[in-house]
């Protein structure tokens, strides 16, 4: 990220503590070579070899507690107004630091429902237990989730039209997919086809490259995250792709859905337009009901019940993720009230939050029918990044 | 790491539990995208997005406790024998596993020496707590520090074999910059130009670009761990690179020292070969003491007093640090007894640790004089596995 858009982020954290009443937000990492705490890169914009804090404070103030080795690369990099360097122990110096705000609460980079608020391993929770330990703010720290929820969920104009950027190109890659895709080639043919554009674009993967793109043809496929096989494409086949690139540090994440016409069909038969159209509408019913302060189960549970509704089992996921400078971004999830999403899909949706939408199903024999667009939310609903697919893709036989 | 190295990484895990006599070994982790354990590309070979729980015990099991959405690529990937996966929550699966061993002693990736044992965030810890809280297994939890320390630290022929590769390539790139180097020409054509060849020939750097190769040329530099400047080669100056490439997933780490004759000299002055020798000199003091069973500390201490009673300042860093798949590899570290370094210079070197030996000083007025070498640890001794300088490098006025 840019030194700009770090110190833009950094002016957004204080307006978010003032908003949360929270005097100061405390990023304790080390060794970030190995392990890099996801917010670093949006508040930092460099690493940290020894165990370091930064602080960002209500007032506006910005304080880097470093290894004394790190203080020249600190100061190039020019995001934290306040530098601070030790040599031998962080400790003395951090808690010097803390003690001159004298903060009523501090955010710490822990949490049990935001992966992207949790880059304090439990060795870095003890060192700075070990830190404060004679001091009162041990008892002062709760979690970044609610800062790091909004910092990352709020999106400037910039920031979407830097998504919208890499929705584009991925557009651009999905049209050529669909000239590409022939009767005989496989799923890793395809993968292959499109990890090859991407190189030679200069663009990064949105995901891991070992599947992505992910590519499934036909019935009985592995299912999502998974990687692409050496399966053929067949007629009667329906194939979908899940995709995305970064460029510009910014994400898209998209699929789309095609059909594989046998000899002598001119469109997709009857249950397979069912399925499809059930997705598309699955998609504009969710999004007609996004609007700031609605909560993420409610709108997973319009998609998830139609789809039911229609005779299908209900997807094995969430509806949809935020999508920012990873794949999977912000706080705020669209999706079903199950343990493991924690309380994610009770967060109210906020102005600026940038959503994937992505119901799935299966027909049986075909293959798997599903889309995923991208919205972004306004002051009184929401609107399309991606222009949906309306019509199923259709391949020769 | 392939599949192969993976499995036999496990295989010899086993056989450090038995050693240490830990009953189980979990690595907990969530949306290993965002942040990942640094233990996952050794033991595991992919990512996890939901809670996921990977597990080796004694008696040589490995069993994967996963999203259901990851089952088919865990089995593509085919690290792990058994594979449990798991739709709305992890808890009862992973608790039946843990049952079915009933292990008396459980290693957990948490560590406050070493941030390689440290993949588990403190949000993660919280939720194994509460999945482990009716069972006793919650009271048998211990750091994997040792096993961590272990595993990467005493490396097989193969993994030495790529070591030595990257340091080979390596060297022929400081040769190139010995060819290079010229008066008027900056820090940052210096590093530019070797980025230029670490990407060319396909390597990836051994750690952050922005200061790797690190470049310092005359008195006053900014120090280790900073960037490259504009700041200009000039005759007088003392030169110092330090740089690793990641070649086969194994890096490298090296520094080398030059100086620039003014007109009419022919060697460096007596203060800079003074200030060589002393390094070049405590380097292979410390390596001659370098066994298995010393303790770090001690071999720093002989590199630093030599260079104290040479009469200049102490070196700000430790005189080794492990290498391997990450530039900081390993759990023991060869430096002095501060607070920072925790309890990893008193740590037991072991036959098969691979370390580097660096040891810097200040010539007032010159620049900076540091060598740093990779040494494998041996039954009895150590032995290079890079040449080590000899000479000062010269470079015409």
């Amino acid at each position: 990220m840019s030194k700009e858009m770090i110190l833009a982020k950094q002016k957004q954290a204080v307006e978010i503590l003032n908003e949360k009443d929270i005097d100061m937000w405390l990023t304790f990492v080390r060794e970030t070579g190995n392990m890099q705490d996801p917010m670093m890169d949006m508040i930092v914009g460099t690493g940290a070899t020894w165990f370091s804090g930064f602080i960002i404070t209500k007032n506006g103030d910005t304080t880097a507690v470093i290894g004394s080795l790190e203080e020249a690369n600190m100061k190039t990099v020019g995001t934290y107004k306040n530098i601070v360097s030790y040599l031998k122990s962080v400790k003395e110096d951090l808690v010097k630091v803390i003690e001159k705000y004298d903060p009523k609460k501090i955010a710490v980079n822990f949490s049990r429902n935001s992966s992207l608020a949790d880059g304090l391993t439990y060795g870095c929770y003890l060192e700075l237990m070990d830190i404060l330990k004679d001091t009162p703010y041990k008892d002062r720290l709760v979690s970044s989730e609610e800062i790091v929820g909004a910092l990352r969920g709020r999106k400037s104009q910039i920031e979407v039209d830097h998504i919208k950027n890499a929705i584009k190109e991925t557009l651009i890659i999905f049209d050529e997919v669909t000239d590409f895709l022939a009767v005989g080639k496989s799923e890793l043919d395809v993968a292959n086809f499109v990890r090859n554009i991407v190189k030679e674009r200069g663009f990064d993967f949105a995901w891991d490259e070992e599947h992505c793109p992910a590519v499934f043809t036909g019935p009985d496929t592995a299912g999502a995250h998974a990687g692409p096989t050496d399966k053929q494409i067949q007629p009667g086949h329906v194939i979908n792709m899940d995709f995305g690139v970064k460029i510009n540090g910014y994400c898209s994440d998209l699929q789309r859905t095609w059909y594989v016409l046998k000899e002598g069909e001119t469109e997709a038969p009857k249950e397979v337009m069912k399925g499809f159209n059930v997705i598309k509408d699955a998609i504009q019913m969710a999004a007609k009901e996004i609007k700031p302060g609605k909560q993420g189960w409610e709108i997973d549970d319009i998609a998830r019940s139609y789809i039911v509704k229609n005779g299908y089992e209900e997807y094995p996921h969430g509806l949809g993720h935020q999508v920012g400078r990873v794949a999977h971004d912000g706080g705020s999830l669209l999706g079903p009230k199950w343990e493991r999403y924690g309380n994610i899909v009770y967060l109210p949706i906020e102005v600026g939050n940038v959503f994937t939408i992505e119901p799935r199903l299966t027909i049986p024999g075909y293959g798997i029918a599903t889309m995923e667009e991208i919205v972004w939310v306004t002051e009184d609903g929401c609107e399309f990044l991606s222009e949906p697919q309306t019509e199923i893709y259709l391949v020769k036989p």
